[in-house]
Parts: structure tokens; sequence; C-alpha cells
């Protein structure tokens, strides 16, 4: 890139982050808790979202922001079908969410009914990790047919994430996948970072997940 | 975005399309056919290579560019491994090969000795459909577990493009994967567009592929 596109693209960033800000700020004030869930496409997302609900929809309030590079609103009709307010954003055939989509969606939900908003961004390993969000806590969804060299390619977006799910562990008889490389590039990228392996289809090792996030969003009110 | 920053995407697009035009010209006179694999991270595009080195190799001599976000060579290594020339190159974060950095890699192969390009794109299902390569054929590799929906969430990348493999075959006893609703997505995006079902573990579907390959490069031979 020239430096007058290196430029703007910082710009882009820095005004990113500040909105990020904002957004942070005032799902604070709304004491919600919030959650920005990344994903090569086909990891299980969605499917996390919809377990995550089951396992926290009696005892908390929840909304999803579905984040999508195309108008269909395919996980949102999942997500409202359970009975929980949906957002779907169109980013227009772009590769991430960022700030200000975030904050066109949270306008869109009734904020003080709320105490938990999940976000399920772009299907995507590269780009969605450059923008900030503005939510409490950001997670990885990995999946084992992706196998297990994905931290070692794709680095970035392991830095800096609070969770990491391995997801379809149902699938481990049927594809070769050496967990212990897998979660060794990890751990290089992101020392003692929270590692679940589950499967939101059997649901085998799931509430080990939601009983950690149910913690974090008690604390988070009690602050 | 705000105007001067559409121009500037919409300047290195052109620049873009400009080399690519450049890549496909030096690639004809050298009577070399090339492939732009591209497909979601983990579907299966460096296996797919490898097969495909290994059904054609014997009747072509083949090189191999391996895109890359990051400096790890694991891709290059496999497709060394087999004995044939193979060239990194690491995008420096960025997330998807474009035309420049392509004519980079044609430079550092020994292009009279060649019949066979092919090229690995980073694994995503969003940013390399707006690359141009200069390449005679753009391939995705889509895979069952990835799931069905996927050409209605990311319908850009299937648009324009020549053949689609639909990988991972073997593991269709485990996962819902309603094959019908998948094609039919395919079909609306880009009408008969060839299909191959085939496994990369097994084996099974990929002579359908290579065989379709090889008439291609046959016919472009005797152009």
């Amino acid at each position: 890139m020239k430096t007058s596109q290196i430029k703007i693209v910082e710009n882009i960033l820095n005004a990113n982050d500040q909105i990020a800000e904002e957004n942070s700020r005032m799902l604070r004030e709304h004491h919600i808790y919030s959650i920005n869930i990344m994903a090569s496409p086909g990891a299980g997302k969605t499917s996390l979202i919809l377990k995550t609900i089951q396992g926290l929809s009696n005892d908390l309030h929840i909304a999803v922001i579905e984040g999508d590079t195309a108008p269909v609103t395919i996980d949102a009709d999942k997500v409202q079908a359970q009975g929980i307010p949906a957002v779907q954003i169109n980013t227009g055939g772009q590769c991430h969410l960022d700030a200000p989509m975030v904050r066109s969606g949270l306008a869109q939900l009734t904020l003080n009914e709320l105490d938990l908003v999940i976000i399920e961004n772009v299907g995507n390993l590269i780009c969605p990790a450059a923008f900030k969000l503005g939510t409490n806590i950001n997670v990885v969804v990995a999946s084992i047919p992706e196998g297990d060299d994905k931290p070692y390619k794709y680095p970035n977006i392991y830095r800096g994430i609070d969770a990491l799910i391995l997801n379809k562990i149902d699938l481990r008889p049927y594809i070769e996948f050496n967990e212990t490389y897998f979660k060794k590039g990890i751990e290089i990228l992101n020392p003692g970072v929270r590692i679940f392996d589950l499967s939101c289809k059997t649901g085998i090792g799931l509430s080990a997940w939601t009983d950690w996030l149910k913690e974090k969003i008690v604390h988070f009110k009690n602050e």
C-alpha cells in the first residue's frame, strides 16, 4: 500500500475504535454484558449461539446481532424462532463487522430490557481481528474439520481473545486432528486462554462454557 | 465509506486488474495453464492440490504458488515434499492474494519448464472474490462440514467461478447436509457451473476432476 492508503486505513481503524468505546460505554450504562463471536464460515457460530441461549435464557434476557455479508436472514430467523430478539446487519459484501454497524444494531434493540447481547461476526478468520466492536469479551469458534494447523496459518484472530471454543468434537473419530499441535499453537499466541472442547450437536462440553459465561456475567453485573 | 475512500478502493481494483491482465499474457506466452483455488479455511485447498499433483504430474510439469497471511510454509512444504516447486507468498496479514503478489510469485518460477501453475489463495470466502489474478480458471473448494447454507451467506465467491469442488463427502454419514439446497444455491448464483463431489481423503470422485482439468489443459495447449 502507498503511504496515503495506509493513512486512510489508520484513520478508519481509529474512527472504529472510538465508536467501539462508545458502544462499550452505552452497554455498560445499561448493565448489558456483550460477546463478539468470530469464526471461519461453518465452524458453528450460530449453533453455539442457539445452545448458549438455551443454557442462559431462563436467567437472562438475551438479544443477538447477526452479521452477514448478504441480505439473508437464515441465522436471525433461527434465533427469533427461539423467542429471542435478533437484529440482522447486512455488511453489503464487507468481510467483517465494525463498531458503527454494531452501534446501528444496538439502536434497534430495547436496551433497558437486556442482560446479554451476543454478536455473531461475519464468517472470516482474518479481517474481524482488526475491528474492535466494544464487547466485554471476544471469542473464536474453531472446529475439528477445519484442521489443526489454523492457529499457525491465521494467527491474528487468536491473539487477545478471551475464550476459544473447539466445536464439533463429535467428529473426532472420523477426522485426523492433532489436538496437542492445535492447542500448542493457541498457547503460543494467547498464553493461558480458556479453551472449551464441545459439540453443539451432541451437547457434550456445553455446560462448562455456559457456566463460565454465566459467572462472568454475574461478576460484571455486581461490579 | 466516504467518496474519497471508495475512489481509492476503485483505483486499487483497477490497478489489480491491469496486472492480472499482464499475468495472464505472460502465462499464455509460456503456454502455462493456471488455476486460482479459493475456499474457506480448512475446506481442503492444499489436499486438493496435492491430489491434483498426484493425478497430473506424470504428464505435466506443475508448480504451486501458496498464499498465506502469516510467514508459515506448512502448505509449501507439503507440495515440495512431492518434488514440485512451490513459492510461498506471505500477504503480511492481508486477507487475499492480489495480482501483484502473483506476479512476484511467478518471477520466482522457471516458466519455460512449466505446463500448469496452481495458486492456492488465502482461506477466505469473501475477499478473494474481488481480486482477479489472471488465471485461466477460478475454482472454489467447499466442504460438507461447512454446511449447506454457504452459497446463500457468501454469494460473491461462487459467482463467475469455473468449477466447484464439494470436498469431504466421506463425512456425509456423520453430518447433516442438504445437498439439494446447497446445489440449488450454487445454481442460482452460477447457472450450469461444473460441480465435482469428491473426497481428498478417500480419493472418491477425484478422477472426474483431474480428467476434466486435463482436458481443459490439452485444449488450451492446442489453441
